[in-house]
């Protein structure tokens, strides 16, 4: 048989292969030596003691004859959109605009049977490498906006006049920047008069500190006619290895034929997917019910690597509403700086370059791990930034 | 923004919600009337008490430090991966060549990626329906093989002489059928000659009692050449909302330009997915260890309801390695008698025309539900046999 054109036309995966080739040759060379990873996005604390506990009671109550649940509503079971109607959105958008899903990553895919092949799909650069794969092996071509310091990590929307489709990271990864209400306004005034489905990740959504800042596009006027936004309870509750997400499609959003989208999507939804496990499900009720997000901790790791990178000279960016620090070594390439915070500081980053062109010169620290190793990192980064 | 015209090639899902829509007029009508349900293939027997012991035991590690996970294997976990190739596969298959995902409806719909729009896609008539949209819905078009008792429900393959792909399910649903050894080699032989991908669908397979059947495509010489197999924790554990599959590709199995089929698929799965749930995967792991299929009651519904409707003098056909029996009731249509079971019956089946053309004619009756159920059922249909 033939193959899917579409599917060689993505580079193969490159970035954390090249890291672990790069880890595991550091590590011949100098065993013993003891790394500490700051380079994924991977969360290492545990659930709190109430959401293990519904999980443990909804495990045991699939072994009995009461208690046990086959398939269950194609969309998710109507308490838990409920709740993340009422919790996560104060009721902007109706608990039937919220179809659940096995997490962001799967429905981000998904989205893109939403788009005909052939469409121009216009995204942040530096990106999370998904956008651009699935974009690409379903025969979209692509438009680059890139944000970087100079543009307050805010892109020329110009440049996507012409877009079917954007998609919009906020709180990004890999920039750790936060998209505040003016710049949202703008770019949902953009969508409306250009008529561009917009769709926002905003998985870390949780992370937003700053009260001025709107932790969902529903916040601002109109969004409800542009904008479809993906959630998820990877990295707000630590479920990133129970697979849980959501997608927000209004009842209002129309494709240019006057169809609904959300219909569309149900459609979808309910053609490539049988919904996500039902004991994720009890897990996400559990944690809406408890509302206590065990983000904290990652909050004060990044809180006290950025104030150490600044304190050091290097330019810092991220890392307030966001558990990601983007750092700019001067005069350094990406895969520089990263070889030199292994060799020196025996510290495992990301190089900035593998999410884009305009990632060249940074590298992302993330701060998804314990609170010792931020703290020996920073003891590290201290002693060896002569020799960075 | 223009929608993505596939979409709306597919007709909206019809079977299930005409289904629920006359059931619930009849309900309106007979106030009372104690419908049974044998409509559906959803699961209703509880998990072995081992297997919710071992996803209680990981619903409480995962609020401990140290037993805590985020992110699994990309493929899915080792042990897992092994067990199958081990204890479904008597290592027919490599562990590396098992590809766990979250169920074997969403690897249905990924595996269309493999396949470029405008491929020809055969499969048999009548068919589960998500084959029919997953492919309609990604630009292919449809060869449609006729499986009927006349031809013993195996197709007559010179139909398909131009397809790109076979996608076959065998036990089948809806017809309750599997395939003998002697017609998987004539499938596997007319996909080498003919080049074509065969696409196994063996959700059902742990459901084959027959010793001379064989319950993986692989045990068929040649068939790592031509075919990928996709299995699911469903039907055959009780994990249809637990959610948890796998997909079978063998490393030797390439395109026609040479590239391997495998590297293809790890680049979808690991792009448009990111692994099951890591509970269900201990669970995965647990139902292999225990080697108990939770399946012998669905099997004695199975024989119980196919003796008696043949008793009663009608066509009945499957049931004897698979859970559902494919009825035939002369001179009707299928929602006519469709209605009639469930007026003169009180039983909710499911309309054979709803899974093709050639399912005009037969209802399925599925053996999904408690025994009392079944009882009730045979003495419904044994009385009221003169009304039908």
């Amino acid at each position: 048989m033939k193959s899917n054109p579409f599917l060689h036309l993505v580079q193969d995966s490159y970035l954390f292969p090249e890291i672990t080739r790069k880890k595991e040759l550091f590590l011949k060379n100098n065993p013993g030596a003891a790394l500490i990873s700051l380079g994924i996005g991977d969360t290492t604390e545990p659930l709190t003691p109430f959401v293990a506990e519904k999980l443990r009671e909804g495990a045991l109550a699939l072994g009995t004859k009461e208690g046990y649940t086959g398939y269950g509503p194609a969309f998710g079971i109507e308490a838990l959109r409920k709740k993340i109607s009422e919790k996560i959105y104060g009721n902007l958008v109706a608990a039937d605009e919220i179809i659940l899903s096995d997490g962001a990553k799967s429905d981000l895919g998904r989205l893109q049977f939403l788009i005909p092949a052939g469409a121009k799909v216009a995204i942040q650069d530096p990106a999370y490498p998904v956008y651009v794969d699935t974009s690409v092996m379903t025969g979209k071509s692509l438009i680059y906006l890139p944000c970087r310091p100079e543009n307050d990590f805010f892109p020329d929307l110009a440049l996507a006049k012409d877009a079917d489709v954007i998609i919009f990271c906020t709180p990004n990864n890999p920039t750790g920047q936060a998209a505040t209400r003016e710049q949202l306004e703008t770019l949902v005034r953009f969508c409306q008069k250009n008529q561009i489905l917009l769709i926002v990740d905003a998985a870390y959504a949780a992370y937003i500190q700053d009260p001025d800042i709107p932790k969902s596009i529903y916040e601002i006027d109109g969004a409800k006619e542009v904008a479809i936004e993906v959630g998820s309870f990877s990295k707000m509750a630590g479920f990133t290895g129970i697979r849980l997400g959501w997608t927000v499609i209004p009842s209002d959003l129309t494709f240019e034929d006057g169809r609904s989208v959300k219909k569309s999507w149900e459609r979808i939804a309910s053609t490539f997917f049988n919904g996500p496990s039902n004991l994720a499900q009890l897990g996400g009720v559990a944690v809406l019910e408890e509302s206590i997000f065990p983000i904290n901790l990652y909050m004060d790791n990044a809180r006290k690597l950025k104030t150490a990178i600044s304190s050091l000279g290097y330019q810092a960016f991220g890392g307030s509403n966001a558990p990601y620090i983007w750092v700019k070594f001067e005069g350094k390439k990406s895969w520089e700086i990263f070889d030199l915070l292994m060799e020196k500081c025996h510290l495992i980053t990301t190089p900035g370059s593998g999410f884009g062109e305009n990632g060249e010169g940074f590298v992302r620290f993330s701060a998804f791990t314990k609170p010792d190793n931020i703290q020996t990192a920073i003891d590290r980064l201290t002693q060896n930034s002569h020799r960075l």
